[in-house]
């Protein structure tokens, strides 16, 4: 065995608590797998949308995103076109796509996020942060 | 807008429907987001496990893993450890980690699991196929 290689590893929930996301209202975030565990290529993050909650629309100029939702339905703003997605769905959203969320309905929503693993992560807000947002 | 840049998506279940998986028992695998969709870096999978399901120790040399379960209980073998993964746990597999993977439960498993989008994805089983394994 290569004496330089990376471990497996499990990581609970309790490992990776979700914090609410600066400029969105009801949206929480937590790394999963990614640098912290020696990760290479990708990060894996897990979102969630609490009802009411709204993640304003953004661009990434240079970075993917690949989710699949676990709970819950919501609204998601593609290049201005609203799509209504729920547990079970997958999506992709190349880099310049513009995106955001809206939890409409009575019932969290729960997401999973992967991002590519660079240094080149950039964010492009396109409107401002909705009343009640997280600031900090 | 540039005009080679590619579009968003939405893939829900029925687009990307479960197929078994070879030299396994139970096992069924979609791939939810890739190169369809014109993905450049990764590639996220959909896995159930059906109740007494098997998928037999196995590494990819150059190929880590980032996975999330997102139903029920199973047992990971990971460089010979036993870990009992649930709903809610991350994993992480480095390339040339060995790793099995065990339904011992009643209840179907789902998990997602994201590789690096590469042409170099070798497999090396390091078990033979369980009884009643799929040939496919």
């Amino acid at each position: 065995m290569d004496e330089t290689r990376k471990d497996g590893a499990v990581i609970a929930p309790d490992r990776a608590p979700l914090v609410p996301v600066a400029r969105t209202r009801g949206a929480r975030m937590a790394v999963l797998v990614g640098p912290q565990q020696g990760a290479p290529g990708f990060v894996t993050r897990r979102f969630t949308l609490a009802p009411g909650g709204r993640i304003p629309a953004h661009r990434h100029p240079a970075i993917e995103h690949e989710q699949v939702v676990i709970r819950g339905e919501m609204v998601l703003t593609m290049d201005g076109a609203d799509h209504v997605v729920r547990a079970g769905d997958a999506v992709f959203l190349p880099a310049g796509c513009a995106h955001a969320y809206a939890n409409l309905g009575d019932a969290e929503v729960e997401f999973i996020c992967v991002i590519p693993h660079t240094p080149g992560y950039e964010t492009e807000w396109l409107e401002d942060p909705p009343e009640g947002a997280h600031t900090g």
